[in-house]
């Protein structure tokens, strides 16, 4: 069976991934792709890779437009999903790439988007535990951001145990995370610029407390079964995509390397898309730049009483992309890596 | 029907991107991944992106272990491939992605390489006319090298012509391109260190005559009926793939960009791979990085009274394996596009 | 003796870079710095590298607030100097690093820049024969563009000849150059993003002629002595600052390679900025970032007739706001290298 | 008075940094270049960016060579420094960039590189609360690690207090760091070739103890009075130079962001080289980078309990081969900005 499927934010850089992942996909028809400021414009002067779609015409992105498809991927501001959303029919599979459902707090949506809550859809994050099972047949998805996806899939395993309870702390987690530009969209400002980003690194949204601070905590507390509180700096690469992720977690007493590694090879062993490396080998964000692969790598470093956690990922695919076309594939019931065959182009 | 392929050189950049194009493709299965000074280790080791093909190891490069297969890829130094494809049975086919058996001169070897000559076989470039006949059902195939790949793509139409002889004036053909460190191998060599390439630009190979000239010269002179002469010029970028090269040569008499433009677009009309773009877009290597698609535009410079032809590559892809895969597509009859779906990843 | 400056343009990255020079000259001080949309701002806001100036706010580019220094700089867009450089007296050194007094032709000017040609400045690159006189004592300098700069220096030599006339023909001369992302300025363009451009390589300007292609005939001209005609094609190239130019020219007849060095190796023997590198060592970028020298090599390529010239530098340096601190040097009669002693950031 | 200075390792790249310095130094002469494997060539076919030095002839490092300096820069592997620093004279100012000299504690320098000790010579990081004087005058100066550098320049303050204590608490402080490729050296290890550092990020000597965390840790037990512990990983990002280092701590019982504000801005209020920046402005690299500055800011995570402190420089500069003729210009009661005025090149 064939799927159609409507893609708004078709000039941005996450549509453009989401069109590149389902051009590749064989159970999907890709129908209308919708923009604001470029409806009217060839697909191909804006998306240049695209090239079987280039000569699609992009439409204004109305609830109009993206009516009658099977599937609709609204990869739009934060804030503006909602009304469109709530205007698609329940029989159309909804995949929100922004934020506005993705967070369970009414109260702390409002804190950080200053806009009202829109409701909660399933977490398009599969590998989290439960999750799977919530994504199968579901009508609604809410895409994970881009450093939860890469900072939950590097910690959850330390936090969900082995059975036995969390093996770190859930107090005190640091993580210090890298994103290339893509991660901050198409958008036109001076710092964006290339001659300002090549050649150096910055951090961004330092202190106070990011946006995607209660994300993670939300997915890193419900694997826990306990509140975790995270300090989370992001800072801005030289390169087009990737994050690498560099998670701390104090250890819980009496945990050991070998633990702490058992419970992550097990997490991890049946997942087509993350991968622990073997000792030694650690993780670098252009082994998965253009897959929905993730990779993760641990140490204890004993001196400091601390598990450190690397792990990393592309930003546009399993960051956004990728992670919404696995959640797709859940919801319509097909085999769930269909059209993620695609590995990372390196070097 | 399935064909089983192994690949030496497997520890390379060519020979890593014939594996992820390969590990793509519906209609072959890797067998053995042979290498010289890693055999022994895990694939996943040297070519970390090659997810499903992690723990395959490595073997030695010899003809026994590459016996037996239905297709060999060979990634090796140039001068190596003679012995080895000697040592393969004719039920085999032979892909050498070196320069080896490329020239038709042998006189052209020996003053470029320095060794004797090992025979000319069909090139594997199906755009050029009368190519993709000539690797239907072919037993050996000489992969293109990147530059020359590039160059005689953006040129051919403009030789060629369109019935009524070449549209440009063979003599005095001036290129320059610019390719991505990956173009210069993995070889340790200081120029190629990270610090040396981020951030600047250099020529390399200048004056006297570069390696790939022959090979251009050869493969335009082919398509205008007459020796064509070129002045050829190559930098590395600070990018790790992409060839953008910048071919001009003079118009013929009374030559309209018009002209030009007709004959480029029925060329290429019905090439899956190869694009005229519209007026007034230029290729961009990062439309095709990852891809085996090759992007081009023209223009008539007449108060210089020549053709400008910009053409964008991948050097991996199109340049080397996808290029390789493409004209093992034909060699097999299999359809030509088979498993070279991938689309450029952008930014 | 000190004299003042006041650097207009001064939130953008030429005026930036005069102000980094400036900081370094030992007989200027630095009076107002102005812009126009960040007047009010402190410059530390906007040049964050320049620490001593951090504290000194941006006034609004008038003519009032640019009278009564010593020197003023002019980095405004093209078009716009030639109003304020008249509202300032015969007594203030005006240097202005737009185009807009570069160009002899006032026909030339109207056609590429659409306004009404503001008379011709005494051009500021002291290396071309005889211009290091005409320097000397002006009230006026018209800063060369940063790609004539580096194109200039590298064919001069060979078009000035050695007593007898030029060695390369004047005809059909061809140049590729490639240049850093800063030499689109800071301007805020979808193509100009540092996730475009990290990782790729692309024309612009082709085809047509490009608003360079005046300037650099009519250097090249001069020093010929004949009228020279050039195919420019211009690439953008990942990196934040560099030009690599590739320029070549058919070989008069009996023109040898030893002819052409000894000609070089005379013309700039005593220049302290530009330098014909030993036989062998070919230019790079980076040998000049943040420095007003420029690297040179050339070769003889007789399998095509042509000579072969390569040539480097900063385009923010020596292609503006160095070639301006030098030429202003000159015109107040102090040493020519005062201030410029800086040498390039590498690697 | 000027004094003369030998620089060993000077085809790498602290050996060229320090050169590059020091040919901007109006007191100082540049004596021998010495390294090993290229004594013999020309400086400026390994450091062509060093223009006035190009013809410069290395020579081998032995204590012969560098005898009969006033001062020489050991520019060597760790480990080779003693020996050859025992071989020169108590009135020759011997500057070791190695690790050799740093460490107080034999057992740390034993347990981390293998070899015996070779005894603690004064830290060049005058910034650093007494150093200054220690400095004054000395024969001996150890060169920081750049990552100590840049994390101490960072977190001194914090730990130094404004006269009640520390403000931040000793154990449990996290650091994750990124350097450009320049850290690593010239090493020809593939890992470092352009093709794999462009386009990614990876970390490198995570879990274990990196071998600069007892520098760290010296360095903030000094400051604090009491023993600091921290967990510290580093990373290598896709540019040639600089350094970016995120560190937090636990804040002190009832410490403010005001008051944390206020002992940064004590601290380095007379500083020439160590910039807190104004509220709301934060580092990046390509604000120092070819300069001896170093910038910082500061937040108070609130939510995690953390002050997040970002410091950024050149690893290179203020790094390596500033801070060491920084601490020269002390040690010879020079003017300790003397030769150091250099801005960072940006963009």
């Amino acid at each position: 069976m064939v799927y159609t499927a409507a893609v708004s934010g078709a000039s941005g850089y996450a549509g453009g991934e989401v069109l590149r992942l389902l051009a590749n996909h064989p159970q999907v028809e890709i129908g209308q792709v919708t923009a604001h400021s470029s409806a009217g414009e060839r697909l191909g002067a804006l998306q240049p890779h695209l090239h079987p779609l280039a000569d699609r015409v992009i439409t204004e992105t109305t609830a109009e437009n993206l009516a009658g498809h099977d599937v609709v991927f609204l990869a739009l501001p934060h804030g503006a999903s909602g009304e469109i959303a709530a205007a698609l029919g329940e029989d159309t599979l909804v995949i929100d790439a922004a934020a506005d459902h993705r967070l369970e707090s009414a109260a702390a949506w409002e804190a950080f988007y200053g806009s009202e809550h829109q409701g909660t859809w399933p977490y398009g994050l599969p590998e989290l535990p439960g999750q799977r099972e919530r994504l199968a047949g579901s009508g609604r998805i809410a895409v994970p951001g881009c450093y939860p996806t890469t900072i939950l899939l590097g910690l959850a395993p330390a936090f969900a145990g082995a059975g036995e309870g969390p093996l770190v702390q859930p107090q005190d987690v640091v993580i210090v995370a890298a994103t290339g530009a893509s991660g901050a969209g198409k958008s036109l400002k001076p710092h964006l610029l290339g001659s300002e980003v090549m050649g150096g690194m910055s951090p961004y949204g330092v202190g106070g407390v990011h946006r995607h601070t209660p994300e993670i905590e939300q997915g890193l507390s419900s694997v826990a079964g306990t509140e975790v509180q995270i300090s989370f700096t992001p800072t801005l690469a030289p390169m087009p995509r990737g994050i690498l992720a560099t998670s701390t977690a104090k250890l819980a007493p009496g945990t050991t390397e070998a633990q702490l590694r058992q419970a992550y090879a097990a997490h991890y062993d049946a997942e087509p898309f993350v991968h622990l490396l073997p000792e030694g080998q650690w993780p670098a964000t252009k082994q998965v730049v253009g897959s929905n692969h993730v990779t993760i790598q641990l140490a204890v470093d004993e001196h400091a009483g601390r598990a450190v956690v690397v792990s990393a990922s592309d930003n546009l695919t399993k960051g956004t992309a990728g992670g919404a076309v696995q959640s797709m594939n859940l919801a319509l019931g097909l085999e769930e890596t269909t059209g993620l065959d695609l590995l990372g182009v390196s070097p």
